[in-house]
């Protein structure tokens, strides 16, 4: 469907007109009179529209899109088709369903309401794919007038509210577990006009209850409350007397009906959703290969502690900064993505570590060996002030970690983006401190020029590929803006060949302001296939890991809820790939950007990249790449997502076993 | 405050950084870490917040917006300030809040409702502008993502729901009585963040939220219940996380008023609102002049009677049909228009009706009476069926009405834009049967180019300027496309050249597709001051009437709440001038455009400018029009809305007794 179609698809309400009018003549459109245009549809009479007696495709548009898709609330309906989904295991495959009014059936301004209820997935062999957990549903919420956020519809109230005139997006995720049986799995989303929210208030708790519940919860609390717990047996007795409050509360009448619906509340029954609701069709075929449970290109993003801290009102090094910091770490790792907390400095000067634990606490050793991180930041501590007893401290970090099997994954990132001789120098300095300690440290320094104030070279580019000459060996990761390159793929050649493989340096790259439109990129705004692309392009330089600056950095606030303002000077989203579950809601659980998601579709595309080079070489991936027309360069890829399930199907056909 | 300032101006939240960082430099923004930002502002703390614990101007920005601007949900805030303004009696004068939230203070999926309270506007002596009569509060609703609709807030329950991270607006009119004792009318506007919907769930805890709890009791007893509790450190650890869980029941929305009691009901008394709400003050100069209730330029807009028929379920003749029609012109006549029913037959055949019923009808003579009403429609009924019966009918249809004062208002509108010869033979048919009947009958005829067929003229604008001189006497109101003169102004005295006012004829103009932009139109996403200038341009051009096709001319539907689609092929918002109310809402009220208010606006300083004109003269008036850049010219009008009041200004300044 063009965008000019927009008219004509909405609703098949549009005339059979013959040619479109032209400017200035014939008054276009106004003859719409004794000459009838070919409507077709029900008369669903001049009334008040019950949602409970007609079917819902009277009511709104229901249609699928793709996850590269930004569809926004202008997004012209197409038709209703059936879903196919690829997955491996391990594997999360996305798509949206978009929704908009037919016409009003609510009464405040709103157009109305719509439940989302999907089945669980089934094999023929019964095995299941379960709604809530491996079936997630989020709604798409603009950003800027961008559709980028996705915020959670709660499994038990899965409704959300449709306005005039606009389209609405549903962000349906399917995740696969390692374990899950390949097969072709198939369920339906059921969606269906209903006349109010769920939570009616009818049968509801009424305040003198909840006056209780409040009293038992407060009393619980100063039960168990933590303080200096004296005894065991103080303990075993504080535990004993709260389980009895907590299975009084349980007792409560209110909450009967909670225990026996088995989770689902107030959900309708099957008859009604048969005989009013929009059904759409899903199949997933899960497939043998399994995505490596350690991403094989190392990802590693930063998240500001600076930011976290000031947002949520928490005192560096407290409980709740380390819980804060805690949640960030693992809600990421599902990303395929390895984090690093940061806090930046003067001159670029860069504190980033991955683990707020010292090496010698039980969670480092949890956090570095998690298989899922790819790479890890031991922290310069030094860098914030320059001790003796910060110099053995750190030693102390080093001589634990160097012995450990997840040394391999330790990096050192100390300074983002030396400028001048001088920042060369003291990365240099610090180089040759941690090399005292352990030999085999690797630094990662990130660049996109050579050092000003030296004559490397006789051209900008040229200065820029001689780095690893003056960083040599006080650097290992030679981490280099995308930018630099610009649509010049063959200047990758260049940067290599300065690299020596075998003194264990490797070439990563980064994206932040730059490269910048039509390259790919995680801006907001961009086509969502060119945020996908940013991995696809990695793969295909042959760089060996990636860096992110900042997941989390948007301008400073002092209020979990407060809105969120992208920094001045940066493009919006630059920084920014998810969103304080606080402003959306009362949940304290991250919000993911669209540009997340597309983030972990491109990593997950890089290992179908990867185990299809594994059997047929990487001429042949780089081939395939180019045949199906998904990425040919950094301004030539596809901007539909055709070509990227075709490019997952033909993996999928010649490596399945 | 420029568009690219949209950072800076939301919340003051911005760093106090130097110069804006360069693509590719130092990775600007990044740097807020160690380096402090200047944060102004209060912390709220980490937790739910409440927001009649709260001064409002924490949780939101408000400032004020001139009628003529479009405030899109990006639009960034400004300083709040009092609102002045002027209006003469029998006037309507309208501006806008704008609205944004600083942090979200809501919990389910938007960021917080306001409520929005205005006081009666009180003179010093006594004199009154009642809230609700005189005062009315509309929200802006964006169509097509262009804010447009102007739904109706109910005055029993002023609230609007606010979303992250966007603008929105309530449009305030005030509406001045004729008999309004002129004077200072002050007020203010009291804008307060609330907790929920008026229709509170304050008083009870909806199911969704009940099964929340459900879970978390279960899960906390999962971790206290009474087993082998292994050592004194799992123990602790329980402990721990059950008094987090616990301290997150409590922060449960719906448990915060079981704290402390004295959340205040549904109404807000006086004392919350001196204490937390955004005051905005708001004072108006009524002056000593009353705009004449019947138009100086009869304004003529078609309502399409088959839009309302499909739509409305309505069958022709029904009592419903009538009630309908009634319904819409009552409506319209408060715009300043004298509106006109229609249906259009093939070739732009027209049948053109003000007044649904018989000239010998009671309900006739008070519609063609109403002084509100400057020009009425007299339907060619033998345009739909040429009997003889419908020949007699219209006979004496012009017999009635000739004889009555209101004749003079009287015109036939029968062909709109005639092409060719034919078509012009078939106007002077009607013509002569017309004065045969009553000789001084005026019939309007609509055009933008001479007939085809014919050859009046060497080129296309000649053969346009000499229609009178083909359509003599059939024609007395000659009513020209703006389109044809584009931004050629000088072109009028070639038109008016060729008229014989000494006949009664009379140069009248219209808009539709054309003229587009940057000329003044209707058209959805021009601007305020584009929507404003039709007027504008009509008065100096000295045209003594004007036409509009359509004002109700969506596609066709056949319920009442269908979406609204233009149609295919016109410019958006061209012929829709507002919306069913059913779209937004269980009310049947239409909800009118800011392009229709813009339209009234317009209506009304073209009574200003005759005002001024009587005193001064035309060629002042026109010199005033150019010395407050307001209006120059189709392409030369002023882009703010400083300049309109600059110019109302002077004319009161000027003209007060």
């Amino acid at each position: 469907m063009e965008p000019g179609d927009s008219n004509s698809a909405a609703g098949g309400k549009t005339q059979n007109a013959s040619a479109p009018p032209v400017e200035g003549v014939a008054g276009g459109g106004t003859s719409y009179g004794w000459v009838d245009g070919g409507l077709r549809g029900t008369s669903l009479g001049a009334g008040v529209i019950d949602p409970t007696k007609v079917h819902s495709e009277d009511l709104l548009h229901v249609w699928s899109m793709p996850s590269t898709a930004n569809v926004s609330q202008q997004e012209a309906p197409r038709p209703l088709e059936k879903v196919n989904l690829l997955a491996a295991r391990n594997e999360r495959e996305s798509f949206q369903i978009a929704l908009r009014p037919k016409v009003s059936w609510a009464t405040s301004g709103i157009a109305g309401y719509v439940q989302i209820q999907c089945t669980d997935l089934c094999s023929s062999s019964g095995d299941r794919l379960v709604v809530g957990q491996s079936i997630t549903l989020r709604r798409v919420v603009p950003i800027l007038g961008v559709p980028d956020a996705l915020v959670p519809i709660d499994p038990l109230s899965p409704q959300i509210s449709l306005h005039p005139g606009e389209t609405a997006a549903v962000w349906v995720s399917l995740n696969v577990p390692c374990g899950q049986p390949p097969g072709l799995y198939e369920g339906e989303i059921f969606i269906t006009a209903v006349k109010t929210e769920l939570d009616s208030r009818t049968e509801s708790l009424p305040k003198s209850e909840r006056y209780g519940l409040y009293r038992e919860l407060r009393s619980c609390l100063d039960i168990t409350e933590p303080r200096d717990y004296s005894s065991p047996e103080d303990m075993v007795q504080r535990l004993t007397s709260a389980s009895t409050t907590l299975r009084r509360m349980l007792d409560n009448p209110a909450l009967q009906d909670c225990q026996e619906s088995n989770g689902f509340g107030d959900m309708m029954d099957e008859d009604v959703m048969n005989n009013v609701s929009v059904r759409l069709k899903l199949s997933l075929t899960v497939w043998d290969f399994t995505l490596p449970v350690t991403p094989s290109l190392p990802a590693v993003f930063g998240i500001s502690e600076t930011v976290i801290e000031d947002r949520f009102c928490l005192e560096h090094g407290t409980e709740g900064w380390y819980d804060a910091l805690d949640h960030h770490f693992r809600w990421l790792l599902q990303y395929r993505i390895s984090p690093f907390f940061c806090r930046w400095g003067d001159s670029m000067r860069i504190l980033a570590y991955t683990c707020p634990w010292p090496a010698d606490h039980p969670k480092a050793n949890e956090y570095y060996s998690d298989p899922r991180l790819a790479a890890y930041a031991v922290p310069y501590a030094p860098i914030l002030s320059c001790t003796d007893a910060a110099k053995n401290s750190l030693r102390r970090e080093v001589e634990i970690l160097k012995s450990k099997p997840h040394w391999s994954k330790a990096y050192f990132y100390l300074w983002d983006e030396p400028l001048n001789v001088e920042q060369y120098d003291m990365i240099c300095n610090i180089s040759n401190e941690l090399r005292s300690y352990s030999p085999d440290v690797r630094i990662l320094t990130t660049y996109y020029c050579g050092p000003s104030g030296s004559e490397l070279a006789p051209s900008t580019f040229e200065a820029f590929v001689k780095v690893p000459n003056v960083l040599r060996p006080h650097t290992q990761i030679f981490c280099t803006s995308e930018w630099v390159l610009g649509t010049r793929e063959d200047l990758v050649k260049d940067i290599v060949a300065e690299l020596r493989p075998d003194l264990g340096e490797e070439w990563w790259t980064y994206v932040c302001m730059g490269p910048s439109d039509p390259q790919p990129n995680w801006h907001l705004g961009m086509r969502g296939t060119q945020h996908r692309a940013v991995m696809w392009r990695v793969w295909k330089e042959g760089g060996t890991g990636f860096l992110y600056w900042g997941t989390n950095c948007y301008e400073k606030a002092m209020i979990p809820s407060a809105e969120i303002c992208f920094r001045r000077g940066l493009p919006p989203g630059d920084g920014v790939l998810f969103y304080p579950g606080e402003v959306f809601s009362s949940s304290h659980e991250p919000v993911a950007s669209t540009r997340l998601e597309r983030i972990l579709s491109g990593m997950q595309d890089i290992e179908y990249l990867k185990l299809y080079s594994s059997r047929y070489g990487r001429e042949e991936g780089l081939a395939l790449l180019e045949k199906t027309g998904m990425y040919l360069g950094p301004d030539r890829y596809t901007l539909d997502h055709g070509p990227v399930d075709v490019m997952r199907g033909e993996v999928y056909r010649t490596c399945r076993s």
